[in-house]
């Protein structure tokens, strides 16, 4: 592709020579020849001198490059955009597998792929151009939208709901039962049995080996555009906004609610019965375990304003040399009172 | 079903009509007429009046209400029975999937139902009215009790005893390898063979996405009646007693002993060789590093007593100012120090 | 096997009568007649007196015993080689499951196994010897080395490089995609396209649902002989070092180097782009968010050197009585002051 019609494809500006063929893209110190590199960290710009790339996208405020160039205000969209373009990825072709076993009743839209030993359970519905890799189970009655992409060993249960262009990684478990019990009078707990579903609206993708239980009544959601990490726990009732972050090994238990555009970092975890408000930003580790005001930033367990984390966190180390101060000091006042009381 | 029939079936006293018709379970909020709904929490109480709900379940000591009332002492467990009444599980049907794979010497109990693509390894026995879904994998003389429920991409590897009643959600592993090396002399670690088993008691349920390995000699062993939520890390020769609750993302390190009824809450983790007494309660995301005696409750990574955290944990963040604080009490008493010393 | 052909293979010092047939090895406490034991701990001694044992390994440095024994100064780890010797494993004979599916181009090495239900993907490569159990998936153009395991369920995606005697355990996620998104103008997440790889090296072992991300660009490594736990997340571009041990829940984001032999405890959680020097230790459940030089020992979460966090921990529980510590002598200092000033 010619870099001329990439920076057309990627709406950039072109800068220098046009006519140069591009054929991949490479970061800058492993970038040979023909390909496009870019520097979307100010950081980076000291590979650019010494990178082999046949061309570069900056944005419009780095400083000028000897290299054909594509300027844009957003850098890492158009390499994104440019991956994309220049390494397509490759799908398992249209058609059902002779392997796979398709109950009764199951609908499926136009050229959708499905693996080898794949199963879908009856009256479910795969949209157009979905792809489901091989060893795949979708249980009973479950929709999966259109353009969706569920890799191999996903496993969608009963009565799940998935929207349009949904992205699923292997291992993921949606519709596992939630976890409800009710004590008898012997002490045992008596299994809560869990009749809700799960939603997953549209563009949500989400890592491996992720577990979206099943709502108790009503649904979990996920919602539009909302991006999920590697080994997440969503428990039952969740419901979660659009366009959020959840990074990898966050838990969020039973009915919580997470606002629009949150993002929550690694290994956060999220008390039950919570509201956490739009545009919030939870610090990796966090424990919450109180509603959160929309664009609250927060750390720590049990977590605080991130400003006042920071604070603590560095003087914490001093607590045991405080102790002796203050032992000292406690001792210093003693002698003062014994001297005025002595005069 | 009639409410009057319903009252009796969960042991409650019926106050009102009892000829209603009852068709399902929904919350209050969300119940249309036909549909019985709860208040197993007082803060529930708010949505009594505007529910559509034909009846309601509500304890002894809820206000009276003019819907038709299902009254008992545990609302929850009533509502738990009412679910499992009025929305059975639909099973796939006994029976084996032509695609299944059953070595040599494998034995079915009755009624038995072994999906399409699971493997069952040589000389394994499967009990009566055990339901295997699709692409389950039990391994060579692997033992699965009667009544069990193993769900799609259940992992059970050879030498695993699994007891009755027992429900395996979606891509939990069982008898996996424990994590134990040896060091040689060249300083790479030799794998410790684990040549033990699980053990997996009746009435055990195990979540998503969980872990269980193999022992290195003997049993990991999980208790009777004991409940597992999804992404837990249970290693080798751990010990979990009787009718505990281990929430989500839990881990327990090895040859770690759990009491009975214990509670361990979200992302807690438990290093090795420990005893854990009966009834203990362990917060979210603690991190447990000695011995626990009975009925201890603790919280914080490493964990304490709750109470001391609690009061520490709302001293923390005061923590910036009592360094400046004590900073100021110091000059003041350096101060006091040289007038005294100076008359 | 007699236990004088066993000092031999495992390379000890016989103490005793050698003669003695050796079936198997177990635990003191659980050993019968016929079997070995060792002690690896020195507070396992206790129960040497009352072992059934026939023979036991000692450290060269342990009391003398009653009954023979197999003397070394490593009994760890030559019980590990008796267990490889004495309880070889069983694993499924060489041959292609009739029911396994490889597509065109897929080369076998000799003496192969491959499962009921695997999937091979086009012109992937399977090393000599190596295992694959049942249900096991691998994609497009990867490689596995010889004498390698990998066990039911295993997912393996294309373009994923792993070397000879590399054991991964069920449920295990190779190469799904990284986590890696840019902004748009309207605010939603645009996915990068993951188009790297990942590299595992010889003589590494994956424990059960662990996943390891492909890069984005590059290789995600794995480096020889590094010994990973259960439910372990490695993001896109995490470089591992060779000799490590990661144990279970680890959490290791984006482009962070691990440097050989260090160890990361349970629940650990580290940030991106950072770098962890060889023969640090990194205590369970700490949080690193800073670079580590190489044999630093740290511990909490945002982690610090592991004596300070040590002393912390101790005086942490004392601060809520620090306060009202310093609430008191600052009354006091008050009434020396007024005292001063009125005289």
């Amino acid at each position: 592709m010619r870099l001329r019609d990439l920076a057309e494809a990627l709406s950039c500006q072109l800068v220098g020579q046009g006519e140069v063929q591009i054929r991949g893209v490479a970061s800058l110190r492993e970038a040979k020849e023909g390909e496009l590199s870019f520097v979307a960290d100010a950081r980076h710009l000291k590979y650019l001198e010494g990178t082999q790339a046949s061309a570069i996208i900056l944005s419009l405020q780095d400083p000028p490059s000897t290299k054909p160039t594509l300027r844009t205000d957003n850098p890492y969209l158009a390499f994104a955009k440019a991956l994309h373009l220049l390494h397509p990825q490759a799908l398992p072709p249209p058609g059902v597998h002779p392997t796979a076993v398709l109950e009764e009743g199951v609908e499926l839209g136009e050229g959708v792929s499905i693996g080898a030993f794949t199963f879908i359970g009856k009256e479910s519905m795969i949209g157009d151009h979905s792809v489901l890799f091989p060893q795949v189970y979708v249980g009973l009655g479950s929709h999966i939208g259109k353009g969706c992409l569920l890799y191999p060993q996903v496993m969608v249960r009963e009565g799940v709901w998935i929207g349009d262009r949904v992205i699923i990684h292997s291992g993921t478990i949606l519709g596992s039962d939630g976890f409800g019990y009710a004590k008898d009078k012997e002490g045992h707990y008596q299994k809560i049995p869990q009749i809700g579903g799960v939603c997953v609206e549209d563009d949500v993708e989400i890592g491996a080996n992720v577990a979206i239980d099943r709502a108790t009544l009503g649904q979990t959601r996920v919602g539009r555009g909302t991006k999920i990490d590697n080994l997440v726990q969503i428990a039952h009732n969740v419901q979660i906004g659009q366009d959020a972050i959840i990074i990898s090994q966050v838990g969020i238990a039973g009915s919580t609610k997470i606002g629009n555009r949150v993002t929550l970092a690694g290994q956060v975890g999220i008390i039950g019965h919570l509201e956490i408000g739009d545009d919030c930003i939870v610090g990796s580790q966090s424990g919450v375990r109180e509603n959160l005001n929309p664009a609250s930033i927060v750390m720590g367990s049990p977590a605080i304003p991130h400003n006042l984390f920071r604070r603590m966190a560095v003087s914490l180390p001093k607590l045991p040399e405080l102790i002796r101060t203050i032992r000292a000091l406690e001792k210093r006042i003693h002698e003062l009172e014994e001297r005025a009381s002595s005069r």
